[in-house]
Protein backbone atom coordinates (compact mmCIF):
# COMPACT_ATOMS: atom_id res chain seq x y z
CA UNK A 1 0.00 0.00 0.00
CA UNK A 2 0.91 3.99 -0.20
CA UNK A 3 0.62 6.54 1.75
CA UNK A 4 1.21 10.13 1.50
CA UNK A 5 2.95 11.76 4.59
CA UNK A 6 1.90 15.41 5.36
CA UNK A 7 5.09 16.59 7.37
CA UNK A 8 5.08 20.18 9.28
CA UNK A 9 8.65 20.83 11.17
CA UNK A 10 7.99 24.59 12.88
CA UNK A 11 10.48 26.19 14.98
CA UNK A 12 10.19 25.57 18.94
CA UNK A 13 7.83 28.03 20.38
CA UNK A 14 10.09 28.73 22.65
CA UNK A 15 12.85 29.96 20.26
CA UNK A 16 12.99 33.07 18.42
CA UNK A 17 12.21 32.77 14.70
CA UNK A 18 14.54 35.39 12.54
CA UNK A 19 13.10 34.07 9.51
CA UNK A 20 9.40 34.66 10.83
CA UNK A 21 10.39 38.05 12.34
CA UNK A 22 11.54 39.37 8.93
CA UNK A 23 8.53 38.38 7.33
CA UNK A 24 6.49 39.88 10.00
CA UNK A 25 8.07 43.04 9.78
CA UNK A 26 7.65 43.21 6.01
CA UNK A 27 3.56 42.30 6.31
CA UNK A 28 3.53 45.09 9.44
CA UNK A 29 5.68 47.80 6.56
CA UNK A 30 3.09 46.32 3.73
CA UNK A 31 -0.09 47.49 5.24
CA UNK A 32 -0.59 44.04 7.10
CA UNK A 33 -0.48 45.86 10.38
CA UNK A 34 -3.19 43.15 12.28
CA UNK A 35 -0.83 40.89 11.47
CA UNK A 36 0.78 39.26 14.27
CA UNK A 37 3.25 36.40 15.68
CA UNK A 38 4.79 35.03 12.17
CA UNK A 39 6.32 31.85 12.34
CA UNK A 40 7.98 30.13 9.37
CA UNK A 41 8.61 26.32 9.30
CA UNK A 42 8.77 23.27 6.51
CA UNK A 43 5.95 20.84 5.11
CA UNK A 44 6.94 18.03 3.31
CA UNK A 45 4.89 15.48 1.08
CA UNK A 46 5.91 12.23 0.62
CA UNK A 47 5.27 9.23 -0.50
CA UNK A 48 6.21 5.78 1.34
CA UNK A 49 5.10 2.07 0.60
CA UNK A 50 4.45 -0.24 3.55
CA UNK A 51 2.18 -2.97 4.10
CA UNK A 52 0.36 -1.41 7.05
CA UNK A 53 -0.27 2.24 7.97
CA UNK A 54 1.18 1.34 11.05
CA UNK A 55 4.61 0.35 10.00
CA UNK A 56 4.34 3.47 7.69
CA UNK A 57 3.68 5.57 10.71
CA UNK A 58 6.78 4.37 12.40
CA UNK A 59 9.08 4.86 9.08
CA UNK A 60 7.76 8.57 8.82
CA UNK A 61 8.30 8.92 12.59
CA UNK A 62 12.25 7.83 12.57
CA UNK A 63 12.44 10.08 9.15
CA UNK A 64 11.62 12.80 11.03
CA UNK A 65 13.71 11.65 13.89
CA UNK A 66 17.01 10.67 11.91
CA UNK A 67 16.81 13.75 8.81
CA UNK A 68 14.35 15.80 8.58
CA UNK A 69 13.86 17.41 11.62
CA UNK A 70 16.64 19.09 14.13
CA UNK A 71 15.34 17.86 17.59
CA UNK A 72 16.69 21.27 19.18
CA UNK A 73 15.52 23.51 17.21
CA UNK A 74 12.61 22.08 15.56
CA UNK A 75 9.02 19.68 16.70
CA UNK A 76 7.28 17.93 13.83
CA UNK A 77 3.59 16.54 13.14
CA UNK A 78 2.82 14.49 10.69
CA UNK A 79 -0.67 13.07 8.89
CA UNK A 80 -0.57 9.80 7.08
CA UNK A 81 -3.63 8.97 4.65
CA UNK A 82 -4.13 6.19 1.70
CA UNK A 83 -2.47 7.27 -1.58
CA UNK B 1 -11.75 38.78 17.03
CA UNK B 2 -8.09 36.98 16.42
CA UNK B 3 -7.66 34.54 13.84
CA UNK B 4 -4.36 31.95 13.64
CA UNK B 5 -3.54 30.98 9.53
CA UNK B 6 -1.81 27.63 9.06
CA UNK B 7 -0.95 28.60 5.11
CA UNK B 8 1.16 25.91 2.98
CA UNK B 9 3.15 27.48 0.20
CA UNK B 10 4.66 24.55 -2.13
CA UNK B 11 6.74 24.10 -5.66
CA UNK B 12 4.34 23.70 -8.01
CA UNK B 13 3.76 19.83 -9.29
CA UNK B 14 5.04 20.74 -12.82
CA UNK B 15 8.51 22.03 -11.42
CA UNK B 16 11.27 19.72 -10.40
CA UNK B 17 11.99 20.49 -6.81
CA UNK B 18 15.74 20.03 -6.38
CA UNK B 19 15.56 20.32 -2.31
CA UNK B 20 12.70 17.78 -1.89
CA UNK B 21 15.12 15.34 -4.96
CA UNK B 22 17.95 15.71 -2.36
CA UNK B 23 16.15 14.99 1.04
CA UNK B 24 15.02 11.95 -1.13
CA UNK B 25 18.06 10.78 -2.57
CA UNK B 26 19.45 10.90 1.23
CA UNK B 27 16.39 9.11 2.91
CA UNK B 28 16.94 6.27 0.45
CA UNK B 29 20.07 5.65 1.37
CA UNK B 30 19.63 5.77 4.76
CA UNK B 31 17.54 2.47 4.47
CA UNK B 32 14.11 4.46 3.96
CA UNK B 33 13.98 2.65 0.17
CA UNK B 34 10.62 2.75 0.43
CA UNK B 35 9.89 6.71 0.00
CA UNK B 36 9.39 8.43 -2.96
CA UNK B 37 8.22 11.77 -4.08
CA UNK B 38 9.67 13.94 -1.70
CA UNK B 39 8.99 17.72 -1.92
CA UNK B 40 9.84 20.69 0.57
CA UNK B 41 7.76 23.63 0.78
CA UNK B 42 7.13 26.14 3.69
CA UNK B 43 4.79 26.03 6.19
CA UNK B 44 3.39 29.86 7.76
CA UNK B 45 1.44 30.26 10.90
CA UNK B 46 0.59 33.53 11.99
CA UNK B 47 -1.87 35.51 14.28
CA UNK B 48 -4.41 37.89 12.02
CA UNK B 49 -6.89 40.33 14.24
CA UNK B 50 -10.22 41.23 11.86
CA UNK B 51 -13.98 41.31 12.08
CA UNK B 52 -15.00 38.65 10.44
CA UNK B 53 -13.09 35.57 9.33
CA UNK B 54 -14.15 36.81 5.31
CA UNK B 55 -11.95 39.87 5.88
CA UNK B 56 -8.98 37.74 7.60
CA UNK B 57 -9.41 35.43 4.59
CA UNK B 58 -8.59 38.36 2.27
CA UNK B 59 -5.82 40.00 3.80
CA UNK B 60 -4.49 36.12 4.44
CA UNK B 61 -5.53 35.78 0.16
CA UNK B 62 -3.43 38.97 -0.44
CA UNK B 63 -0.48 38.81 1.84
CA UNK B 64 0.16 35.07 -0.07
CA UNK B 65 -0.21 37.16 -3.72
CA UNK B 66 2.02 40.12 -2.51
CA UNK B 67 4.79 38.48 -0.24
CA UNK B 68 4.44 34.93 0.59
CA UNK B 69 4.50 32.79 -2.17
CA UNK B 70 5.95 33.05 -5.73
CA UNK B 71 2.90 32.55 -8.18
CA UNK B 72 5.66 31.71 -10.63
CA UNK B 73 7.54 28.29 -8.58
CA UNK B 74 4.65 27.99 -5.97
CA UNK B 75 0.86 27.35 -4.95
CA UNK B 76 -0.80 28.27 -1.58
CA UNK B 77 -3.06 27.02 0.78
CA UNK B 78 -4.15 27.68 4.11
CA UNK B 79 -6.80 27.56 6.77
CA UNK B 80 -7.98 30.09 8.98
CA UNK B 81 -9.38 29.11 12.58
CA UNK B 82 -10.62 31.61 15.08
CA UNK B 83 -7.88 31.81 17.95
Amino acid sequence: MNFIAEIVIMPLKELLDPQGKAVEHSLQKMSFKEVDDVRIGKHITLKIAANSKEIAQAKVEEACKKLLANPIMEGYRYELKEA
